[in-house]
């Protein structure tokens, strides 16, 4: 099948199957330690959107490769997300009891249990990429170290780190851009990426261009996260709406009100369209992408 | 200077210095996330033993090869050995307030910022990895595979979770056995295989003899740290003393008695020689090592 006769909701739906799966393969049950297996395959396999492998695979097809071949590039980057978001909803971090709907790992399991998930899941990433054969050597250390720097203290980490320590501070505009763009945009940004280095693309005005249509898109899905937060009511998110608010983080919303959230969220669906047109892909899945990041409503 | 004309504490100081020397420019501060930085720095650069790059750093010397072209190999172990510390010493894991005679990251900062220190440090180790050039793309991968897989759910971290499992409960010796393969000799494994792969070894006879070395040299370092824990008080052995007892861990001592352990011990290091005689390499720099690491008073 030719996944760009798919329209995105099918383009979704065929490759989430298909990450799903090969998330399974990755962290097969063991005998040995099985509450820490338990754990993770009860945060990584819960029904998640998988955008961030979904937005990799979308940029395979774009630059003209098959998605099918990217597979495990792109369970890696679902595999770090999630480590990130059982870390995040720690008790010492954001302390939150729901995830997509269901516990959170440190309730329904324990914390020692969730921070040792987490811990696996991270490692078992990087794994996943030494070990993707399918890829040339120079292809799978290019992708190791794409996602290394965008996960690690200068991107998701270091976001993380800025983000707590700004919990109850006003920060500027500036202040709350730069922690999102290490925060989430850096793993956004690294799919993209990802997803050109796949098809062997790896530098040149096509990845340069990629990479500024990655960062509009990345900071329009963080803004509509924030406008999502005020929305939607817990039931439909699946995590606790509004508490951002109640915690007293900062937000665009927040910070802009609501209003201009969504224009800042438009004008950067255009930017990303109109970085698009400028090599060719402006009716590729990635504007498609760009669209639903603005306009999804979970 | 030719590193096999040092006696071992002497290749121990030299190589330290420039084994720390590596972590702290592979952790450079930003002025991003300072606090993230600051508490990398803490628990990375505290005048730890460095026992495992140090093993590493043998290995290549024992096989020929030059330690120095070997440090980031080295310090990516120590990033990995560091933030496993980390995470293991938190209240919901092994509750420590004192690691290596100071406060544990935990105290000294705040648990949240302990646990992205340690996810930071994590990631980091492979990013060294990843971009160590001076190896060709196939000994990289081969590095970055053999790391991911001793420290991660089936190795290192597996080891964690069923040691935690394990407490208050009544382990039998192989349990136990099986418990510290995992969680502490996994890693001290990588560490000789990693020595080999650095010099270009990557299978045969010899690399399945350094294999067994670094197995009996595991348990032994494992049954080592046991008898330390009930011989040594807290102020020699930099962390708090008695605390297995304390907690009902199983131990080899609490299993077999403390002479018995002692035995155990000595009957490893017996093995460990062995095996590196029928390699010849009963007189390098390996076979120092393992009386190090059965000898040693904290």
């Amino acid at each position: 099948m030719q996944s760009n006769n798919l329209n995105l909701e099918a383009f979704f739906q065929h490759y989430r199957i298909l990450i799903d799966r090969r998330l399974a393969q990755a962290i097969r049950p063991s005998a040995i330690a099985p509450s820490l297996h338990e754990a993770m395959r009860y945060s990584l396999l819960n029904g998640g959107k998988r955008i961030r492998p979904l937005l990799m695979l979308a940029t395979v097809e774009a630059t003209d490769g098959k998605p099918e071949l990217a597979l495990d590039a792109a369970a890696a980057v679902e595999l770090i997300h999630c480590y990130s978001l059982i870390h995040d909803d720690l008790p010492a971090m954001d302390d939150d009891d729901l995830r997509r709907g269901k516990p959170t790992c440190h309730i329904q399991f324990d914390e020692a249990t969730a921070i040792l998930a987490g811990d696996a899941l991270q490692t078992k990433g990087f794994e996943l990429l030494a070990n993707a054969e399918q890829f040339s050597e120079t292809t799978r250390l290019r992708l190791i170290q794409c996602l290394t720097q965008a996960s690690g203290p200068l991107g998701m980490v270091g976001g993380q780190a800025v983000d707590l320590s700004a919990v109850g501070k006003r920060l500027d505009l500036l202040a709350l851009q730069q922690m999102h763009k290490m925060k989430t945009g850096a793993l956004l940004e690294a799919c993209v990426l990802m997803g050109a280095y796949c098809n062997q693309l790896s530098n040149g005005q096509t990845v340069d261009t990629l990479r500024r249509f990655a960062a509009d898109i990345g900071l329009a899905f963080q803004i509509k996260d924030d406008i999502l937060d005020v929305e939607v009511d817990t039931a439909t998110l699946g995590k606790t709406g509004g508490k951002d608010a109640a915690n007293q983080k900062p937000t665009y919303t927040s910070l802009l009100g609501l209003h201009a959230a969504k224009v800042k969220a438009d004008e950067l669906r255009i930017n990303a369209i109109d970085a698009l047109k400028s090599i060719g892909l402006e009716h590729s899945r990635l504007a498609e992408i760009a669209h639903y990041v603005v306009d999804r409503n979970r």
